[in-house]
């Protein structure tokens, strides 16, 4: 089993040298494939889907995976055309190699460009939705870089067939090298895939804080973390009540089990007594747990019984059962599920302190009309997605308009966010001259550097 | 002391809060200042490095630090000018912040920015030289980052009134605030600093491998390592001869205590026999210590010996006591000496190979009047610089144009290279909408994003 993962890093490896050096119109042609490859197999693939839908309800039941885990390996309906529009907008993306976004003149008859390259070979470890298959291989093909791939074992019969008709579409291509992209299937695989830190140039694993860390302890080889998602939800003074709601709803229930969800409502105080409860009941509609802070309870509760008494007396607050109280914990929980935590504020200063405390600086956003508070959020914030009146959902590839993405990194070095195909590069700095030495640019009589910025 | 480093961070991350929304005046009148108190202060600054210098003779004699360590404590003459030019070169770069080098509209009224911004706190651990701390220091207050330094310790007086002077010089301006850059002084302080996640965002270790990877193994802190520089100069069969002399000579013999130094003469069979020995003469004459192949040193002795036969019959090569038989580990060696390994070739394709084999994927140089090879060697080279009949010693932040450099990256993620200003920030995503929800743009009636590239 060793030898098997060895070898499809050697071959990675290879087919490395190959993809850097491949014209971007082959690399076009093949993604093109790539889509109209799962679009001619839309029916065998999701027969293989429905294999692993079948097995979840058992792991669901005997406790192995979680319901959020089992939600996210459906393939059907508009997630299958979603993949396929996935891969075309991939191919419709500008070439991310070869780009130059700083050249510098030194002297004359010597310049320095910066010049963008593939990293080389790829490993990425991604959780139990298939759809991220096509996504990552997609990305790394069209930046030119190999790829080894461990997806969930829940969705093994999904990533199975994803990445043969993958790979077979790939390789009609004339140039595309064999062992540009191989499936591990097993966890002895991510094992033996860390210690190649000869053949692999970075590992990308999404998941949890836990997973990403045990990653990073377990490899001398890069790492690029996709972790938490605990995203925010901020209710300004001066928010447009309609727009809360709509935005809070909308971040929290419209897919609960992605890390772009929202799972923390903060909202000021100048506006809870008024603006929470209609939030509150639009949640508990969707069937949302309410973890409330005492204050946030307390509005909700009185709220709730003075409705009652208007009406008849001593009835019970209709969502009673989706009230809790709030721990320090939730504040830095990811549910992934039908749960949000709510806190009331004094107001700004407050709210950023406490996303930047106890968030993951992945994504936040400000419900305001208040232009120079909405500016203060987004540039105070420390995360990754700093958003003005729009849904965390928002915070993803392919809306922004990067194709896609191979993650979303809530880490500080290089790409941050959204990873699509320019996180997926690197640069070199490259330097023509006729022969010039550092010593005739030393000591007291130096010739000096021209460093006239050139057009990139 | 573990509370004074803690005392330290903590400073620094509120600091750091303050330096993002530092105006670029007022981050530029800091760095003014810096350079005219340096220059002030040449005297004291000088004789405090004077107690160091004095100090590393016994240091050598005992061991405890090499020659080349030595070498680098060495503040005075053209050196100190460097030191207040780098100073002013800083001041005089282009804002690094809020630069947004991609936007996108991704519907009428949604927008995203991608904005440049610090990293935070970052800590900076580096050897002998004290000229790097005003480097350093000038690069982290321009990016708005605050600093946590720690220097070699046989530097410690320099270190101390540089560290001094410069941050005095900066609280002169308003809005720089306390603790934006503080000094540690023990091994101890480093040890407490990797454990200090909560407040540190980045360690930037510079030092040969073993260090960075005790650095890694040691903290859960992002860390971008500045490793080994083993750096090749490549004499193809086309070089223009006295090309290869001056930039072999220049690149092993200019400064050969630093990273971009040459470390192996990669030479072309077609050529060695005419000119391996003519550059073999010129590096022996300043000294340098050869580390031949037996192809390579059969040349250079056949060469001698013909010479002295031609003369007056039976003398020893002039510098046999320079020539060594080079060993496998030669060419994983970084010598920091007047020593360089030499390798004979069949061509370019073996000389690719040995340079990503066998390099550090710091610095490579062609030397090559043939255009097409040059490119290819450009290209293939999967090093952070690749030159073209330059000397290895132009790697560099000043002499790139990026101001200055906070250490050299080996590695693929982020910065790699010189890494200057831009390699000191990081961006966020920016949205702005008005109150758009997912939901409206997912399912089979879905809205679609415009995905317009938006002027930057």
């Amino acid at each position: 089993m060793e030898d098997q993962v060895l070898k499809a890093a050697q071959a990675a490896r290879q087919a490395a040298l190959r993809l850097a050096v491949l014209p971007l119109d082959a690399r076009n042609h093949a993604l093109l494939a790539m889509a109209d490859a799962v679009a001619r197999r839309r029916d065998d693939i999701l027969a293989e889907n429905q294999k692993d839908i079948d097995a979840s309800d058992r792991l669901v039941a005997e406790g192995k995976i979680t319901k959020a885990v089992a939600a996210r390996l459906k393939l059907g309906g508009s997630k299958f055309d979603g993949v396929v529009e996935g891969l075309r907008s991939v191919a419709a993306q500008p070439d991310p190699l070869g780009q130059t976004p700083w050249a510098m003149e030194m002297d004359k008859g010597l310049e320095v460009r910066r010049v963008s390259c593939p990293i080389g070979v790829i490993g990425v470890i991604f959780e139990s939705r298939p759809d991220a298959l096509p996504q990552i291989a997609s990305l790394c093909l069209k930046s030119g870089n190999a790829l080894l791939l461990k997806g969930g074992s829940e969705a093994l019969h999904s990533n199975r067939i994803l990445a043969r008709v993958l790979d077979e579409a790939a390789r009609t291509v004339d140039g595309v090298p064999n062992g540009w992209m191989t499936l591990l299937e097993t966890r002895q695989d991510i094992k033996d895939l860390l210690a190649l830190d000869q053949y692999v140039d970075l590992i990308v694993p999404r998941g949890g804080n836990e997973f990403v860390q045990y990653i990073m302890d377990n490899t001398n080889i890069l790492v690029m973390g996709h972790r938490d998602g605990i995203c925010h939800t901020y209710v300004h003074a001066a928010a447009d009540p309609p727009k809360a709601i709509r935005l809070t709803v909308d971040g929290k229930c419209q897919y609960p089990a992605v890390c772009n969800a929202t799972e923390t409502l903060l909202i000021d105080r100048a506006v809870a007594p008024t603006l929470l409860m209609p939030i509150a009941t639009a949640l508990a509609e969707k069937g949302v747990e309410l973890r409330a802070d005492p204050e946030a309870r307390e509005i909700i509760l009185r709220h709730a019984r003075g409705k009652q008494n208007a009406a008849a007396g001593e009835r019970v607050c209709p969502y009673q059962h989706l009230l809790r109280d709030a721990t320090e914990e939730d504040w830095r929980t990811e549910y992934l599920d039908l749960i949000i935590s709510i806190r009331v504020l004094a107001g700004l200063d407050e709210a950023i302190a406490h996303v930047n405390h106890y968030g993951s600086h992945h994504t936040d956003t400000i419900v305001t009309e208040d232009a120079a508070a909405a500016e203060r959020f987004l540039r105070e914030v420390d995360s990754a997605s700093v958003l003005h009146n729009v849904s965390t959902r928002f915070s993803d590839g392919f809306r922004y308009g990067l194709g896609a993405e191979v993650g979303i990194s809530n880490q500080k070095l290089h790409a941050r966010g959204p990873v699509g195909l320019e996180g997926l590069t690197i640069y070199k700095y490259v330097v023509r001259g006729s022969g010039q030495i550092v010593a005739d640019y030393s000591g007291p009589n130096a010739r000096k550097f021209s460093h006239r910025p050139l057009p990139c």
